[in-house]
């Protein structure tokens, strides 16, 4: 990722986080924390929802390894000397609002937004974490790595739209709107969070940098939702 | 407990396990790896009604130590040659009724679930723990060691009733009614599965220490009923 090194953000030449990156990393990981703990609980309770119980099982370890990931970003912000409680709080508000604003009404709406809005923040991370110290980095892209579980969710979709081929131009609609409701959270919380929204677009203001990052994540998405049997 | 050696079961005096209990202990660790698996997800949910982030994360903990039991009970089930998902499907519905018939309308009835109902299923598989094989009862009795969260569930609700005393009453129902709906399933369970009755009755049906055992039960509830400063 050397070749967009100029781009965003606030790392300096010795890979060494700057001044102002600090706030920052103490938002990316009280953000990325947040993210990972509510992702759990949603997709717990998803799993209640499964037709079968190898899906309930399957989602339900879904689940605890989005837990896993909650308990090393809380470790990392512990061993910087952070309360974790106080650097998830600014973000619990925005996270609810989007879970709230998404509450799958099924099964496959779940799968969707687990597999979609997972790999979305995923992405988002992956971005942020280059501008961030190397432990902290290695710890982000520790916690994004694919726990497995994205190839269960796209063939159980698949199968339902294949079966059902009417379902796609609904979950393809519903995919829509969770990227809608996860953009206008991503904009709130960076209208409130001048360190975290630094860290991305750095002193610069680099709005063509900006526009490359999402036109990347957007690129991606539509990957997915291909995989998924559905057009973006 | 040897002095209750003579009653329920049907253990061996060498301490294996008799052939009749073979189904029984797979029932067994079926019934509690699918309750383990269904608390974790509703708890998990429950977490997301949590008034503050620190009581979020503190539910988010209990429903985690949850699956690490289910994971437990599992593997069990796995070194047995049993298929887990075939060993807890019978278990599936009963559960998840007593779930459904039981859905906390808001975070202190959650709870009072959780303390109430985790604490009398504990007792229960307890009781039925001494009449299986060692190896089986060991990972038993470690699963239901208590994971030191009852006593943010009694803090919690004891300052509420404390705060606000009309809640008691409402509370007081709400566990009575957790309490019989979690001995209707049960009852349901004992009919449908003959191997699994057999263990708790052992051969000879003795009502007398049926009535033993439920009558220790009901006392337990109502000394924690007492402790969240509630009326039995």
């Amino acid at each position: 990722m050397q070749e967009r090194g100029q781009g965003l953000g606030a790392r300096r030449a010795d890979g060494e986080a700057s001044p102002v990156a600090e706030p920052a990393v103490v938002d990316l990981l009280g953000v990325l924390a947040y993210a990972q703990l509510s992702a759990f609980e949603r997709l717990a309770a998803d799993a209640g929802l499964a037709p079968t119980l190898d899906d309930e099982r399957e989602l339900a370890e879904m689940a605890a390894a989005e837990f896993d990931h909650y308990r090393g970003l809380r470790g990392r912000l512990e061993e910087l000397g952070v309360d974790p409680g106080a650097a998830m709080a600014p973000f619990r508000v925005p996270i609810s609002a989007f879970h709230d604003s998404t509450a799958p009404s099924g099964w496959l709406e779940g799968l969707v937004k687990a597999y979609v809005g997972d790999a979305i923040a995923r992405d988002f991370y992956r971005e942020v974490a280059q501008f961030v110290d190397p432990a902290t980095r290695d710890l982000v892209l520790d916690v994004l790595a694919d726990t497995g579980h994205a190839a269960f969710v796209v063939a159980r979709v698949r199968a339902a739209v294949e079966a059902q081929p009417a379902l796609a131009g609904r979950l393809a609609l519903w995919a829509r709107r969770l990227v809608g409701e996860a953009l206008a959270q991503a904009q709130r919380v960076a209208v409130d969070r001048d360190a975290l929204a630094s860290l991305i677009v750095g002193g610069s203001l680099d709005l063509v940098e900006v526009g490359r990052l999402f036109q990347r994540m957007m690129e991606a998405h539509s990957e997915r939702m291909r995989a998924l049997g559905l057009s973006a």
